[in-house]
């Protein structure tokens, strides 16, 4: 007998034939004889829903208050799911995120998980429930709701799969696996069968929007068996994402096109180029828990250097007002900024052993007319930030250039 | 300084603009020097929105599964007053039932409150907070979410007055206060400016639906001042509910017509007449946390008598499953059910003092052609059961036949 973890995205639960059909897969799953545990979504357009009635009320929501009126979403599609299963008879029994109880830290719309108390759920699922869990949310340790920001459902799935040391966590989608890139801007793109933890959080934080980055590193640090899978489509194996000893070595060196259309790009100019600067800067963005993506440095000249980041295209006007003070602070001569940028990444463990790659990815854009703003490159991952109305050229003439079109590429 | 409780109920949070408009008065009341707590209802629509979600996925939906997905109703209104007060410069915090905490017992959809922790809102409203607490839900001691039926919003905010053992208990609704009759049906009805705890109960339970009846029951247990105001008008001093030895001598004799349309009638025919056949009969009903309402036992004949009562007409079906089993166990010869009943009352605390009353409320139907198939009387109230179709007709006839349209009748 396996304990399976299932979660199921808003699309998946978007309205009572989908729940109903949700409900007929678990129950299968149960009657083959394992132990299921599942995670849901808001059904989908609700969480924007409540967003929006609380920014027609307050048009920056105090994060407190719209966590509780958020996490509401959840919480309706868990009753409903445990009402669909128990209409077929199967023992069902729901929990919020207080309920499992899922501590998090107090950081209102973005807050990370510390602990999870398994005892209930255990019990619940000796006595043959199926346990039916609200995703992205927790509870702090005063009791306030939580939420775990966009895309918190996965990482809950991973962490109740982690808690309760599940056999598989398997995240069902409206796709039926991971692409070598979006199939909307490429026709070609084909699913790939397996995808190393380490490429998939290339791929996740780049914006390919299957799973949420901080799941997968979840998954990768508690060793969770981690599958995506089709909640619409029977009977298909999904992309396994897998540990990088499993895979075998005749594997391709580059496992595909990642990208990410809501970047914005600041620019700190003249700033002087001492020990500490970058905290300087960065430090207060920090604070304000924005998180930045590409860092770039450049040389200095006569001492002074700028100093460049990206960062989501939401956090755009209030990174600009927290860097218009920093600037007098650090003695920066000037604070530039482009809203409309975009990245996109070749990604790829077999990278490392490959020289090239970068200079035909330079290459395939320069022919393209497509000019490169910023570089940023890791192990297994080259990041390249363009103007956003290059994109989807730019992911087009790429998966051509690197064949990833090609059966065994 | 005052510690009022203010409740606002549906159509009084319908919208964003209403929100802001509840956050206004509640301002308002704040500054001028009281502490605040106000409980509040869903969104006018929110919970037949959700039922409706429930009932398409399972017809007759989990009880404990239902109050997780209804309770959200009331989660969301909390966190959007409480951003409209924030907005305000007004320092909020919102509890959802749980988060209080109000401790309820395990009859989910129905349950009832057994305790409420004051502490945290104590603490709260001394650090200058108006509290925003989620009507109509509670948690009971295993931590699973319960509420406490229709119209249990008023029920919260009369509990929390007790509990916190506030000054006044200020429901505000969409009528400005409690009328003879309701003026939908009758134009001529008059606004009462005070009514007493008994009247009030009989009005409510009758279906004048102002105020939950439990709400007023409390209310009279823990001798909370209670008073029903319009959310919309302002400066109207609405309709005190008071105890019975604060009313001047000279009252009416009648305060108003009350009615419900929503009842069915059983009735157990030939069932032997021996002791304890009622409860033999009633027992399994309020077993399966049915209310009964009307009950009326007829003399029998050779031995066996005829028994009937009036239900909720939601439950009709239910009980009537019932009462087949209990036939055969009862030794009855049948069960008989009507389903579209209607019950009027004429309701006032002068009617002890004065005979005539009855004979005259069954002379006016009478003279309209209306049969009264049960009667019922209290100390201070009369009411008949009649066909549903006849509703209206009644209680503008004995609206009229008691006077109530003349001021000081």
């Amino acid at each position: 007998m396996a304990l399976i973890v299932q979660k199921y995205g808003g699309t998946s639960v978007g309205n009572p034939e989908r729940i109903k059909n949700v409900a007929r897969r678990v129950a299968a799953a149960q009657a083959a004889g394992d132990q299921i545990v599942v995670v849901v979504s808001a059904m989908s357009g609700e969480t924007n829903r409540l967003i929006g009635l609380a920014k027609e009320i307050q048009p920056n929501p105090d994060a407190r208050e719209l966590d509780v009126v958020v996490s509401t979403g959840e919480q309706v599609t868990i009753g409903l799911l445990c009402m669909a299963l128990i209409e077929r008879g199967v023992k069902a029994r729901s929990y919020t995120g207080a309920q499992v109880r899922i501590l998090t830290d107090s950081s209102f719309t973005k807050a990370r998980i510390l602990k999870i108390d398994e005892d209930r759920m255990r019990k619940d699922l000796d006595d043959g429930h199926v346990i039916v869990v609200a995703g992205f949310q927790g509870v702090d340790d005063l009791g306030n709701i939580t939420t775990l920001g966009r895309g918190g459902s996965d990482t809950t799935g991973v962490a109740l799969a982690a808690a309760l040391r599940a056999d598989e966590c398997q995240i069902y989608t409206d796709v039926d696996g991971v692409y070598t890139t979006d199939p909307r801007i490429v026709p070609e793109a084909r699913k790939l069968d397996r995808i190393t933890f380490e490429e998939m959080l290339e791929m996740a934080s780049l914006g390919s929007k299957i799973l949420q980055i901080r799941s997968v590193e979840f998954a990768g640090k508690y060793k969770v068996r981690l599958r995506v899978l089709s909640s619409f489509e029977e009977g298909g194996e999904g992309t396994l994402i897998t540990f990088e000893e499993d895979i075998k070595m005749e594997q391709p060196i580059i496992s595909g096109i990642a990208f990410n259309r809501d970047e914005a790009k600041l620019t700190v100019l003249g700033v002087p180029d001492r020990p500490g600067i970058a905290y300087q800067i960065l430090g207060p963005i920090a604070d304000a828990n924005i998180d930045v993506d590409m860092i770039i440095q450049n040389v200095s000249h006569d001492g002074l250097t700028d100093f460049s980041f990206t960062v989501n295209r939401n956090d755009y006007e209030r990174t600009t007002k927290i860097l218009e003070d920093v600037k007098a602070h650090a003695g920066a001569r000037e604070v530039r900024g482009d809203r409309s940028m975009a990245k996109v990444s070749v990604v790829g463990v077999g990278m490392r052993s490959h020289v090239g790659i970068a200079s035909k990815m330079f290459r395939t854009l320069a022919e393209e007319g497509i000019n490169i703003q910023m570089i940023s490159t890791s192990e297994i991952k080259i990041s390249v930030a363009i103007d956003e109305k290059y994109l989807e050229l730019a992911v087009r003439v790429l998966h051509k250039a690197f064949e990833l079109d090609q059966v065994g590429a």
